[in-house]
């Protein structure tokens, strides 16, 4: 409230009626100096219509970046996370959380190029993205101004938005006159669905929110089989063909999308409190996830394997919350990529309706090889009464336990 | 070695040619009186001839338990691990380590009922099995004298072990003269499948190895939808008819059966430090782990919930190692426990094809219902604002971090 | 700010100064009628004054609440939470944390009673009393609303406040008038200082800051040794004296701060996002601590322990940050109050200049015992070579990384 | 059993009467070449007698390897443990554990070098000592031949063993010809004490078994105060004196030895499955322990210390357990190591009379620096007022649950 106003504000700009509405209110709330960045993550949407809309919005050319960050996005934050088989509450494969750093990070940057002393983002207050994007700011820049349009004006309404969009010349499309039945985000690694027809837990997901995927019911009738090449913990070739992380992504995204997968309706915990209900489709990274736990259960060992099981849910907290600039997350990256160094060789991977199952595993590192466990003879050979002692050992406590508290029941 | 001989023992005996020669063995080799325990935990074998088996092979009848285990098996061991959501490597339900541990534990109390110094299983010496009996055998009874044929006597060959039966009059059906393709495990939980055909973990299963599911491709095109209901953390009934444990998961088992739900094909860590691959099958299993985790996602608060899933990992080592009997085991159990009070209410599923998909969930308890998180006017109502200084509070360290070192990247 | 003014509020009220301004305030701001609760949490303060200033305060007799809370504060929080062998950040006791939810507590429940619609607190706006005094507040009562005069209040100096105090006849003692050197929070388990002089780490602490205890350098030059007697965890008598609750730890901290024991001097993480230095003394805590671990050690299984120990920094973290009424919290106890059935015996203790050495340890319960791990000859007895064996499986993974990974180095 | 025999062995010897034994043994069960290897780990022995010893035994000289470790040793393992804060069951700082996975190392190297086929040590069956040797020689060499004669040769009793080393003119000195009151493990870290007079954990262990410490009682009456700098996690200098890590650690022995300080009596879980009580003498690591955590406590983010303490009884148990070599505990020294970047500056320590305290802590790294957390005015400076908004979100769930679950108590 009492803050001073922005002077030169860089927004993450969709080129959307919402951010728009933001653009137009930076001008003219605090008339700052507006820069809009606009990114392809792999969202599914052109780039092109966003500069023109941000030039009729008068924002110079000069102020205005479009940059295609799929390939970033997939091989510094999709790859890492997927290394530790992340999933938030037992399900969520972060689709939504794993991108807000990236866009913040971003912004930052250009921020520094172009000598802004604030950021805007387009996040409502009640939900997990304000945080995530906040926290990459403070992060990487202390001391920026952020500002969170949705948390700051007064607009009471849709109606009264639409009105203030319509006062400034801001293009409405027919479509956005009437709430939407549900809200979006999307990016090459997932989309989301939430709100209104989802909002009741009770009632199934319509098949129109879906985007990503079809249903397995409408797959094809015979599975599709696909061999994936791993190379120290992440995919580099599909059926033989090496291709860069986003293009490999993309790969897969086709083939979960052909064949059904993906597809996760959950009620999940928000970092801010509450509980929502989304429905997310992550076809690509349905598959890596089975492909990346298929690898790793012959190239991992039991230790470290266990080891990362127990430490991912910490993990995926840390980046559902928005801690992806943290020392914490980057203490458990640093233990998950050290286990990674021999996870490389190939999986081979069913698809069929919805289902993904790995049905192959080949790796030079294994360590399931039968030559590799059999050992030197006479010497080392499992010796199956090295068993006893084993478990002998194991007993001792509990052995003196019983002994302590007598017949139990 | 200089063990003193067992007098009398409780043999696990499943009736079959293998546990039928240990039982002969304990009687030549230790000159012992064999008490034989059958117990049907759902494995799908009928019981009587095991009872013939034993008669024929000279065991007294009253040295003859059967015992239909079911219940106890579903009630006091498989629904505790599906509070926790349990799965072991990501992946695996445990059908088999959570069977061990009854069986010990039933073996144990017929040792005393009958006077017995010796209990007696039929695992081998490179398997789970063995510790997960042992283990138990010990944490209940620490002074009972454990013989495991497989580790003891001085066969060296199926050949070796065919000629005993042969020369002791066992009978040996036509399809046991060769060796097996694959040895298999069951109960009511699960059947397993490994070894031989299943040994090299590149070569994808063959469909004969599956015994409780038809195929996903085989399953019927169109979905099959229902309800089930929980009370404090437990299934109580199928489309509101209320069923005893046992009989609710064998109604699961053959909805997953018909839907092809719950295959699984994996390569897992051996608590005795080897990895090998086996072939899952737990369609009720399945079933319940999908479900219980959407009850919860209405009913469990998010701590109570993030809790359980960082104590998971641990709990499922456990008891994939056979340390059910252990405090620590307890302490994580009453955890759990703890959390499952307001676990109730019901949620629709839907089979197909494989797919498990959790499409609607309702709970008296709920803590998303919208009336709840709407608070008292203007007192407590959630407002935007209080996002500002959440956010400012967790990004305090960060930022005092990044102050401290500068600019990253 | 657009919250309505509070009506009836149940102030935590020392009378101190501080408090007493508030009070006050309350009154002159809202026009809200005032309840005082003032507990006895063996702070070493007596209550009648404060009882007397709030009737000065025109505070009406029924509307004046003193407590003595001793017995339950240790009964029901100190004793719990050292079931744990609680630390935060490797060495704090956590005096002051554990003392706020017994007061939200009891706040709550006198505005029940009394009709009051909201509860009033005098922490600060930078510390982490004012989110442990309100997490409580509201896990107990989810619409009271909550005043903080600190955060809300006009007041930009302490002249300021000074000056609305001789405005409304608040007597102010001398020492008041100033600021003080450093600021105190005590209780029966701890008094800790910070502030002022104590702000710069690098200086030690003053003598003359610490008030619980003597120096180690002026304790006495022959030692004090003492017997503790246990039971399920909790301390019950000292040298053969049972004692309650309250008195047992009132003793231990006669007897600590005789001997220069329980200071520390840390510099700690506040959850609001700072550091902080604090001298802290926790004479009778200290003790406590080591002896609780002493008997722990003869009487708790290994797997129990280690468990205990894992989670522990994360049960402490929680009740540091205010967490105490909280599913998770309330499940961590339920594992560690499971663990503490056979925690009971004695322990014998060495006091002396600041050290507190254990020396003895005995309990019916003893899993040390040498009998009790002399098992009957021949069968049971601990065989040297069953732990080749053991040795042998647990290396055997390593050895197939080994050989996997060829010579290291 | 059906081994064969090893060809030629390298020996961990000691130069004293059992490691000579077995030396003998070696030769005469199995007519093996044995090759000495005595190290200089800081055990406070001379090395010289040990060389003379083996060539009496008839050792050819170039099969006897004296090694200084004691940089290695400390740099190398005491330190990165250090890093961590590592304390098993709450008190053990580790000394006998860290010991052993270098002299694994160097025998395997050893043996590497001479084209020995079997290494040996002299732990005895019951101790945790054999499990850490031998893991640490099969991590490292699969396929190596381990001797451990403890466990393998048919001395019944101390009378036989002396009676061979009679036999075979192995020097026995007087002291040597009973059974030692308590048996003892030293190294540059600690020195541990255990057995006979130790046994029962009810009696006080006598002043006689402490080697590295005089008592408290016996320490100075004034304190000695010390500045301890250090870099990136290791300590490196003392008043200002740059030292090696073997160095710095012999200073601070003996200013802990003069001081008192660092002694330990406790009862501790091992291994292999029982308790066994031991006196630890750690004078410079439990100096260590205390100035690490106090520059830790200046210069490392909250989410960092918070991991590292929770990782901490994993980390402290794969040592204790002999896992040094193994993936998960490398995992977490990553995680660790990642963490200790900026831990630099200077802490100062008051020792007296057994007491550690850190009376300050400075650093050009400080977390804690009051102008650090000032912020630029009016845009980023601590709000008051964000901890309502803070507060209010962290609350959110358990208001939530308290509206669900109604009044408690």
């Amino acid at each position: 409230m009492s803050k001073p106003a922005p002077k030169k504000v860089v927004l993450a700009y969709s080129g959307g009626l919402d951010t728009s509405i933001i653009l137009k209110w930076l001008q003219t709330e605090y008339n700052a100096e507006v820069v809009t960045f606009t990114a392809d993550l792999g969202q599914g949407e052109e780039l092109a219509p966003a500069k023109e809309k941000a030039l009729k919005l008068g924002i110079k050319p000069e102020n205005i970046f479009i940059d295609d960050l799929r390939e970033e996005f997939v091989r510094d934050f999709v790859f890492p996370m997927f290394r530790a088989n992340t999933v938030y509450e037992g399900q969520y494969l972060l689709g939504t959380s794993i991108a807000r750093p990236l866009i913040s990070k971003r912004q930052i940057e250009i921020a520094r190029m172009v000598g802004a002393d604030a950021v805007c983002h387009g996040a409502t207050g009640k939900g997990n993205d304000q945080v995530r994007f906040e926290l990459g700011y403070y992060a990487l820049e202390p001391d920026i101004r952020v500002v969170a349009p949705w948390r700051e004006w007064d607009f009471k309404s849709r109606e009264a938005l639409l009105e203030f969009a319509e006062k400034h010349q801001i293009p409405i499309s027919k479509d956005k006159r009437g709430e939407a039945p549900f809200s979006v985000d999307a990016n090459l690694l997932h989309s989301s669905s939430e709100g209104k027809v989802l909002e009741d837990p009770a009632v199934e997901a319509p098949e129109f929110v879906h985007q990503r995927t079809i249903a397995p019911e409408d797959a094809p009738d015979t599975p599709t089989i696909i061999t994936i090449a791993y190379e120290k913990g992440d995919p580099v070739a599909i059926d033989g063909e090496a291709l860069s992380p986003a293009a490999l992504l993309t790969k897969l995204n086709q083939l979960g999308h052909d064949n059904g997968v993906g597809r996760l309706d959950m009620v999940e915990n928000r970092f801010i409190g509450m509980k929502s209900r989304g429905v997310y489709e992550t076809p690509g990274g349905t598959i890596m996830l089975a492909a990346h736990r298929g690898m790793e259960s012959i190239t991992l060992d039991r230790g470290a394997m266990h080891l990362k099981d127990e430490l991912m849910p910490k993990y995926a907290s840390l980046i559902y919350n928005g801690f992806w600039f943290s020392p914490e997350r980057e203490m458990l990256q640093a233990a998950i990529d050290h286990s990674q160094q021999k996870v490389s060789g190939t999986v081979r991977v069913k698809l069929y309706k919805g289902n993904v199952t790995i049905i192959g595993r080949e790796s030079p590192n294994s360590l399931y090889d039968q030559d590799l466990v059999t050992f030197e003879e006479g010497v080392q050979a499992y010796d199956h009464k090295d068993a006893e002692g084993f478990i002998k050992l194991n007993a001792l406590r509990l052995r003196v336990l019983a002994k302590r508290d007598g017949q139990k029941g």
